[in-house]
């Protein structure tokens, strides 16, 4: 497990009941994240959180969830590190805190909540089909979004 | 003091380090808040919480301070009820929970984070020059926000 | 408003489900704070923090309630600033952060949480009938708590 | 990685300055969690914390860390999972909800705060040289707390 500390981690914020294109979308964003060798970090509940999770476990790669009640089996079956934390919506705060970057999907009035976070403390948000926000940079794929958040070249 | 509980909460958000109009916005929907029998709650720290606490306290009003950090005495001269948390920013959750409707002034990302919790949860938010997000009531003065924010009738 | 600021804050602590004699030391304790100028800080619930809370009430006191919820009127009807955090029993920690010295009368395994970060936080904590606790001084009657809580010299 | 989530929790508390004798202690026990093929939480720091996750990696295992700072980068080098949260002392509460039994090893008031949530949450407690509490399982050595936080039976 000792090289489990030394991936990156990606965050993967996005609604609880999303489109299918979203669903999609956040599904190859895991994969992605999963393929680049980091972990994938996010909500640990359904919709987005639960696609990226899963994305991210087709490709083998490692998912925590960061949970709003106290019960770890609260978390999606995708999760495997589901961490408890009882601060019901507060907790958005502590899933952007653990990634060293953001990929935001879709997502509503909670997602919007952990982009600030993100951006108070400093983190490079990559938002795909989500809130329009000053100092969110926009992608047009999975693709692009997960290379703009490990902050690697386009491949030629 | 059995009459405080009976007060409706309005809670001012916005920027530490707002420019001129703002802060002058700020205190005047603090003065405003106040002379409507209403208390202010604040993140208790400078600019426009301070600015709006201090116009509250001008008209005699009660003003409670949700911290960030874990000493009370933290707070600004014009908190009433200084609230340590030891949160953090995390905090920026409880200011908007502790209030019945919101008054954003200017603001950066934390303002931001207010606004999208602020919605989370269900209350009115009034802007006055801050984010432009979809459920935000805009208004042009202090007057219409502190009236907007608590859903009372322009008068004639 | 304007001495409120100014006033000493004692935490009382205790149990949701107390015996008859807690809940008249607890109403008693409550009595003392307010006759000595100082703001009553509890969990805001029942038990304990309600008859502590009313006997405050009976002398007039401020009363300042912290909750587990994040619905400020989930506060007894003796609050008069009711706070909500959301947090569940991870509020327990708030409790006391914001309090100058504490009280704790009976309880449970939620009190001894709050003995623990009162004395994590260096604060003075005078125990009624509860945790025999190292660093808990152990106070015979509700007027000794007091005084010991407030510092004050015994009268002669 | 998917067999993560299938494995049982078990959390070490204990001091961050402890001495020798508890440090030998908590690294034992940790392996002892390892070789159960249990994963560790622990609050992330020093001490009888990093004891604990060294003698857990020692034997291979998986160790997550719930600490107080905002920065997963804080957590001593043997946990493989940080999980920054930014509540200071509050965060207390966090690291034995997320588990499903606890051995606190010798340990201060962080420690007896730590307790204390373990037995709100209706968790197992095993002590090892530790506060005396009701409700704590008291064990003379380390292998014994290992088998009662895992409730097995004695070896014949």
């Amino acid at each position: 497990m000792n090289d489990i500390r030394a991936r990156k981690r990606l965050a993967v914020i996005g609604g609880g009941r999303p489109g299918r294109k979203a669903l999609e979308e956040a599904r190859e964003v895991g994969r992605l994240i999963a393929r680049a060798g980091a972990a994938l970090v996010c909500g640990g509940l359904g919709g987005v959180m639960e696609a990226a999770a899963l994305g991210a476990h087709e490709e083998g790669g490692l998912t925590i969830g960061i949970l709003p009640g106290n019960d770890p089996s609260d978390a999606n079956p995708s999760i495997d590190v589901p961490v408890a934390t009882g601060l019901g919506y507060t907790r958005n705060s502590l899933v952007v805190m653990n990634a060293d970057a953001v990929v935001a999907v879709d997502g509503e009035y909670g997602t919007l909540s952990e982009i600030a976070y993100a951006l108070i403390y400093g983190k490079r948000v990559v938002g795909l089909g989500t809130w329009e926000i000053r100092g969110v940079m926009a992608a047009e794929s999975p693709d692009e979004a997960v290379r703009l958040a490990l902050d690697q070249p386009e491949p030629p």
